[in-house]
């Protein structure tokens, strides 16, 4: 087997170096690369900056088969890219008569003269191939260097993509010989990213060298390891088969905490089984103030299986909507498994729904006691002749207390869901 | 004046580099890097890869001052920056017994033996200096590479921003000189981008030509029109006097659309108000399922003023939690503004608060006609002797049309606070 194809993009603009703006072109020319087989090792915002731009190419030139720059091929004089490739390439620049023409028509035919500084976009480093350019003045520029590619796009997307479509189909199909890459995510819950990898890890080295090898990443978001694995091949069929093995093998070993091989998110994944099993469920919050509830109604459909939510901020909501009897908060204290338990119960008595999900907990950044220190939740869920209770401790910030322990409540239900049909 | 002190961003993890993940540390490091009068020249984000990782540190300690890293960082056997960096340094890694210590102690205090795998966040680059991190197992290290600095942060933000905010006010603080770049951020709401920019942009292009110059840039993020002011200079006092000013005469121009002067949320500032007027608030929801209610218990202390909040997903729930008689439902719709005043009403009751919020509408994708299309929400408020409803569309999906309900109630609660002073 040969080496993945491997590309670097360079997007040049400093406007792109503050801290409110995003390169956003540097994800299409990735999903285009990744369709045509072509791995992106490391893609680059640079500053409008000769030295800047030739430093990275020649790194760029050591390692990557392909190099895509984006922007800086404007008239003005910060624009820079296609004077600093050539210059570090070697390349002589020559005015191409065939732009200069396309340039004249193109501002005659909005009755205008090509003012002087436009000159410069006709200029061509020697043997390159000039890319035309539907949308507006810039051409792209292809080098060959010995085999490796140096392609100059435009940076307003609307000339870079459709210049990109065409090199893709045309010039660039074929370039990493028909492969392409595929990718799959198992996502889990309730472990730790440790424990994941500790578990996986074997799995997957062994796949990274199978006939096809798959990689894996593995990603730790909030309430969520994930594992991203990619194959690159040239057979959509042969991607799928051995994908489907990998995801498959890995997800026995972790057991119930793979909830989604297909992106989903637990909430939608915790939907789909309330909906498949005819279940109606009703929350019951306080520590995390209505963020369960919305989370579960921020999949379409939701109202086909949430019946209601409360959020008992005070206590007197607690006894007044759920019935959690005062004597239980003042023996107990608010935060506690038999109040969690009582709000669980409580929510699904009124609602009349098959489920009832309870969360209490201190999400700080006051609040918490040496016994119960911030970051403490109990976690509840109640059915007909049933109950399920777990006290954890969550780190960070109060948004990230209400989180996990969203995604612990979730989870807890998502579960028990399984259980059912086991 | 010396020339600008430059760094370059490395943003470590090839989950980046897949064609829908973007890279958002460097925006945080770019602004606290520019406060303190660095520029950043290139920012990459680099594949889990040791050769990758090393061409680029090579490359930037050429022409940067300083190199921040971010992941890469973790206990699995993808994260190598910690590893690269010293091999290229041609550092040796010694085990550093007191972060073994701290890391045991972290897994002990949640029952926990550390992990083998995580001894490796221990390894500390000969001479560097060892980050402390309050938020998570990997340590930051901080090389002196003869006056340029080499900076390792961990991945996860919130890992990696205070430990870079402690850089920032110490380490780090005076490595540029005196400069410093101070901003300011305007926060509206209820007006659309062209009309602020309308009204702002005469009186922020006058400052942009004042002697200490303010730049401006109009930045639009769903339910809150953003002006972003900065200036740079040498002097702290200086920068806030220009800042006031120029906050000022913008804000008395767009009256009460501006929410915060001060980076605050929308929900913080109507907490606070509610707080410093002694108000009790309940909430209503059905379309948002418990968004609005999260928001406002977001802020710490929030169980000072949110009694309780309810989610009513069923027409059941609205008529048995706030008594919305079952002919009104019937006779107007669910979504309707009888409805909304009700739920308002309802709740304002039911809980003996001085404030009920409600919100009613169509969240979509499905559920909407002719008359109501989707994204049509009711908002309405209703206190001691008084209401107030809406009826508006909001475009987008389900998630945003939920966030603009739920940013349209906390403003219109924002309002009628405002309109009982004057």
């Amino acid at each position: 087997m040969t080496r993945a194809v491997r590309a670097e993009i360079i997007a040049v603009g400093s406007e792109m170096l503050t801290p409110d703006r995003v390169d956003t072109n540097s994800l299409f020319i990735t999903e285009r690369l990744n369709e045509i087989g072509v791995d992106v090792i490391a893609k680059t915002v640079a500053a409008d900056d000769r030295e800047v731009i030739a430093g990275l190419l020649r790194l760029a030139l050591t390692r990557a088969d392909l190099v895509v720059f984006t922007g800086g091929l404007g008239p003005t004089s910060d624009d820079l890219t296609r004077e600093a490739v050539a210059g570090t390439l070697e390349l002589p620049l020559d005015e191409d008569p065939a732009t200069i023409e396309r340039l004249r028509r193109r501002f005659a035919r909005r009755g205008m003269t090509m003012p002087d500084i436009n000159r410069k976009q006709a200029l061509v480093p020697r043997g390159a191939e000039v890319l035309a350019n539907d949308n507006g003045t810039a051409p792209g520029l292809l080098i060959d260097r010995g085999g490796r590619l140096v392609v100059l796009l435009p940076g307003p997307p609307r000339e870079m993509k459709p210049m990109l479509e065409a090199l893709a189909r045309g010039r660039l199909a074929g370039f990493a010989g028909g492969r392409r890459v595929f990718r799959r995510v198992l996502k889990t819950t309730g472990r730790g990213e440790s424990l994941v990898e500790e578990v996986a890890q074997p799995i997957y080295s062994r796949w990274a060298d199978a006939d096809v090898p798959v990689r894996t990443t593995i990603l730790a978001t909030p309430g969520s390891v994930d594992l991203h694995l990619a194959v690159s091949t040239d057979s959509a069929e042969r991607a799928r088969a051995v994908l489907d093995a990998a995801t498959t093998e890995i997800a026995q070993a972790l057991g119930p905490s793979v909830y989604a091989t297909d992106n989903r998110r637990l909430e939608e994944v915790v939907g789909a089984m309330l909906r498949e099993r005819g279940l109606w469920i009703a929350t019951a919050e306080s520590c995390t103030g209505g963020l369960l509830a919305s989370r579960l109604t921020d999949v379409p459909g939701s109202s086909d299986y949430v019946e209601r939510g409360v959020v008992c901020y005070s206590n007197r909501a607690k006894t007044e909507l759920l019935a959690v009897p005062e004597a239980m908060i003042r023996a107990h204290g608010a935060v506690s498994e038999p109040v969690g338990v009582a709000m669980a119960r409580g929510v699904r008595e009124v609602s009349h729904t098959h489920l009832g999900v309870a969360i209490t907990g201190i999400a700080g950044p006051s609040g918490g006691t040496e016994a119960k220190p911030v970051g403490t939740v109990v976690v509840a869920i109640a059915w007909d002749g049933g109950e399920r209770v777990r006290t954890m401790w969550f780190p960070g910030d109060r948004e990230h207390v209400k989180f996990f322990a969203s995604q612990a409540a979730l989870d807890m239900v998502r579960r028990h869901l399984l259980a059912l049909d086991a």
